[in-house]
């Protein structure tokens, strides 16, 4: 099958499902098309939705698609969950709900959930990005379950970042980490008709105020909104919340805009980097007998594993 | 503050802290004395608990803890968390709760929240794990989220992995994950009283029975155990679930303990090899203004990503 630039950008499926996978396998024809692509990415606004599982993300998403589609922008979905679920059965409800937009063409849903060849998470995620950027998706959503650092690392890529919690969770806000909360542009408390959705509102709102301080005078503060997705309660107020931070992205605050693209692009650019040298490294230290050796002799306790990566280091030059 | 081998070896305390802040700060001198402690350590039985926010992690290892003491086992707790708290306020009650143990001098816990200088979080938990080790303590548990790549790693670390699940925190076992499963030995369903301990604790089995077939003849079955940590029910059920595990690495299956050990120092001399080489990799590309440039024609569109990757890794040879 050929693969081409041209094909992409006339939104051609097949191929891009094709490149996609390609890259995962890391497969070098693929690496260059993506390269090619890349003048031509840009145009897609990147949108983050991430929580801990259960939380009701699929759900929500489901509905945000559907409110895109009825204003006619079409949408790419990538489901990112670095520890593959046991069996399918447990996700499988929450993809086939999703997939209620699979006969629609104008939205390509797309789950990673390993690493694959291409490189760490953060890198087969920004690639697939580019791919459905170039696609011609006007908006591309990216949902993690959002506790890690690569999913971190992977929020930030996006334009928006909705970080969602459920009531009766935990017993509080516990769930919600350091990383998570600096990144969340809009906050969402879904399956707000349980018990314990006002009060874990009010504990996002006194949090919010806490960092008023820290913020620069007419910097974005992240409202919280209560939903109930399955109900699809509130989803009108959040897309209207996304609309408001685009817009302030774009006229408000471009300079922090400009930082930003700045940013990842920097992040961007050394995560690849030290993905190239990871996967030379990798190489050495396995095809080595070296290595072997050293196993050994650390067992033996004749060398410390930190020496022995120092002499292996000093060889490999 | 003098800090030597044998002061760890008799021990102090003090020293152990101060080592562990300073690998945690990159300095040399710390990661000499690591070298030196290498040979003297090997003793301490590690034992992992893992399991989402809000499971009953602490709860459980906190009388995990006194059933050791009771025994006159001396315990090194590790507890892990990629994404730090964003406020003390929130896991503050664990901490506590644990801290009862505080005044004891045979407990040592300590709280990872970020990678720290040292490298990587499996690095720094590892180097943590040799220092309680050399210290003497009889038993250092690694307590881990246990969500992400990161914490499957550290948990693949421990003799003996505790995976625990608490009935409707999803929707059915859902927040499990096939990195987590493939690592348990003992499964526990904590809050053993709520609605669905029982349908969790079935659905366990029945995936442990699913495996049965691809399991070798003998090799070892997780059981899975129904716990209310918080009212210590089923804590003597799981402390000789341990011992029998404990039990079979070290006699009935020694070929496989080799193994393990052998794939451990593997994996964890390729990490601290992976670990120089990002250091490097890391200076090279911020002192350098090659990549500012380069971030410039890549928002520029004038050179995508990773042939602007390749083409630094050429310059810096």
């Amino acid at each position: 099958m050929e693969l081409s630039v041209d094909k992409i950008l006339l939104g051609d499926v097949r191929t891009a499902a094709r490149l996609m996978r390609e890259l995962d396998d890391g497969i070098p024809r693929a690496i260059e098309l993506l390269k090619s692509l890349y003048a031509h990415t840009g145009r897609a606004y990147v949108l983050g939705f991430t929580g801990s599982p259960g939380v009701g993300k699929s759900t929500l998403v489901d509905q945000v698609i559907s409110q895109l589609r009825s204003r006619n922008k079409t949408v790419g979905v990538i489901a990112v969950d670095p520890t593959s679920p046991f069996s399918g059965g447990a996700l499988l409800g929450d993809r086939i709900r999703m997939q209620r937009h699979g006969t629609d063409d104008g939205v390509f849903i797309r789950s990673l959930a390993t690493r694959g060849q291409f490189g760490g998470l953060t890198r087969s995620t920004a690639a697939i990005v580019k791919v459905m950027d170039a696609l011609g998706k006007d908006v591309v959503i990216l949902e993690t379950v959002g506790v890690g650092q690569d999913e971190v690392d992977i929020a930030e890529t996006a334009h928006t970042t909705v970080v969602m919690v459920a009531p009766a969770m935990g017993d509080d806000i516990q769930a919600i980490k350091a990383g998570i909360l600096e990144i969340a542009h809009i906050f969402v408390v879904n399956k707000a008709d349980r018990d314990g959705a006002t009060r874990t509102a009010a504990e996002l709102r006194l949090m919010v105020e806490m960092g008023r301080d820290s913020r620069p005078v007419g910097a974005w503060e992240p409202p919280i909104l209560l939903t109930e997705a399955n109900r699809n309660v509130g989803v009108n107020e959040l897309m209207e919340a996304i609309e408001q931070h685009r817009r302030y992205l774009l006229k408000d605050d471009a300079a922090a805009w400009q930082r930003h693209e700045r940013d990842r692009i920097h992040r961007e650019l050394e995560d690849i980097l030290k993905g190239k040298v990871m996967e030379k490294i990798q190489w050495a230290f396995e095809s080595d007998t070296v290595s072997r050796d050293m196993v050994e002799q650390i067992i033996q306790k004749k060398i410390d594993p930190y020496t022995a990566a120092e002499k292996i280091l000093d060889q490999l030059g």
